[in-house]
Formats: structure tokens, C-alpha cells, sequence
């Protein structure tokens, strides 16, 4: 298994956190949403780039992405989201893992519907500044939260 | 095929300026592009949600958006992108039929790698306003860009 020690999202811990799974693929809560039900999609592996999937890795981070979001709308009761890729420093990548943000979505919930992106921008900025300075969950709170959607997401699994 | 009247992604018009396709979906160059390269990836038949694809549609979808972005990396010369879907109005989505933004990115784009959804969303609110007040390409236009990159991407088939 690829793995890089500074990276966030190959920290052994990840899969504490983790609330969902496929065969090759995580689904975490992001660990400074910027509204409720904000989940990111990552591989396992430590692959960078969308285009280092393999094509049945592609089916699977898509497939599993869309049921991932099916479910939290269930949960969040709302069928808005935004999906968002954002590959290369470039392009405002933060942090060189490939992850899908999903980002759930109510009427009003920001005084824009476009804002979410500029919240993300200035989230990603103060992370680097000083990481202590915005609301950010502790590992045991997301481990609460990922096991209240573990448990949601397995009655789903039921019906 | 389902299509619907008012849309502007299920006008007859939108064949002649596709630039590559695959069996369901259409690339097509965007009307008002935020940055050289802004393309779209839509479904043929008047599809709103991610939701309604077959599995076998999804894996179409962004397999062949993939590939679309690898021919546009090559022909733009940047690796860099932003991958948007954005689903229902509460979300920024401003034409209620599935799209996936490719957005290409380079180095000082815009004063800031976030920016382009400000761009992106104002775009939009002035197309509301008043579509006259703004660059935006004509179909003949739009079909000279479609005809470069179609030669451009068959080069890049031969190889």
C-alpha cells in the first residue's frame, strides 16, 4: 500500500474517522466542514491525480462517491451538492491526495449559492497560517460523528 | 431522446459545436469561458441529475471526461484542472441539465487559484441579467474552436 508520511490523508488514523467504505476507497467528514454534511471521497493508496486510477479504480471512486451522497442526503435531508475535484496547486489543491468534496447543499445557506468556494479558499488559507485559529474537530469528534453516520448509513443498507 | 424545449444543452445547435463525443455525451467548449479551455461534458438526452445515470452511464461520463481532460491538458499545456458538478439550484447550478465543468488551470490565472468560481458564478448572474453584456462567442465561433480541438484530438488519437 502507497503511502506518504506528511499526508494527511494516509495518517493511520483516517480509518478511525472513516464512515464509509469500498473495496479502495474512504468516505471521511471533513475535519473543518464548511457546512454540515461537507464529506471528502479518498482513495486508500496515496494517488494523486484522477488520472492515475485505473479505469475500474475511476468506476469504483465515482460509483461509491454518488452512493456516499445518495445517503447523506438522506441523512442531511437535502438533494443540493456540489462535487468538486480540484487536481495540481494550480488549481487550488491543498493537499496533493486525490479527494472528491461533497458538499451538501440548502436553500440559503450561504448568502450565495457560489460562496461555498471562497468559505473552502480561506479554510484551506488559515490552515496553513495557524491551524489552532478555526473551528476544527478533534480526532474523538469525528470519531463520534462518523460512527452516527455509520450507524444511519447501515439502516439505509436495510431498506 | 429526451430533450427539452427551453434547454440551451438539448438545442439542435449544440451538435455542431461539440468538439469530441462519446456514445451518451457530448464535450462542448463553453459559451463564456472563464479561463482558455473552460469545456463541458453533458449527456445527450436531457439527464438533470447525477442520480438518474445508469452505473454504466456514470462510468461513461467521467471516463470520457477524463479522457477529455487529458486531450485538453495536452492541447493547453497545463495539467492543472478544477472538476465542478453542481447539482440544483441551491447548489449554483444554473441549467437544470447535468454538466461537469473542466476547468483548465495555470500558474497566476487569476490573483488567486480560487477565484475562478467567483468568476464562474457572476458569469452566470450577469447571463441572467443581460446576456448581451458580456463576451460571449457566437455559434460560428463556437464551431470554428469545435472544428481546432476535434483536429487536435485526432492527432492525439493516431498516436
Amino acid at each position: 500500500m502507497t503511502t506518504e508520511k506528511k499526508c494527511p490523508f494516509c495518517n493511520p488514523n483516517i480509518d478511525n474517522t472513516a464512515f464509509s467504505e469500498s473495496q479502495n476507497f474512504l468516505a471521511i467528514y471533513d475535519i473543518a466542514p464548511i457546512l454540515p454534511g461537507h464529506s471528502l471521497i479518498i482513495p486508500k493508496q496515496h494517488i494523486q491525480s484522477i488520472h492515475d486510477l485505473s479505469n475500474e479504480q475511476l468506476y469504483e471512486f465515482l460509483q461509491f462517491g454518488r452512493e456516499v451522497t445518495r445517503k447523506l442526503s438522506i441523512f442531511f435531508k437535502t438533494e443540493a451538492f456540489d462535487w468538486i475535484i480540484q487536481e495540481k496547486e494550480e488549481a487550488g489543491q491543498s493537499i496533493p491526495h486525490l479527494h472528491l468534496h461533497i458538499i451538501l447543499r440548502t436553500k440559503n445557506d450561504l448568502p450565495d449559492a457560489g460562496d461555498w468556494y471562497s468559505v473552502l479558499k480561506n479554510k484551506n488559507k488559515e490552515e496553513i497560517v495557524d491551524s489552532e485559529n478555526r473551528p476544527r474537530f478533534s480526532i474523538e469528534e469525528l470519531k463520534i460523528i462518523a460512527k452516527r453516520l455509520r450507524d444511519a448509513f447501515a439502516e439505509l443498507d436495510k431498506e
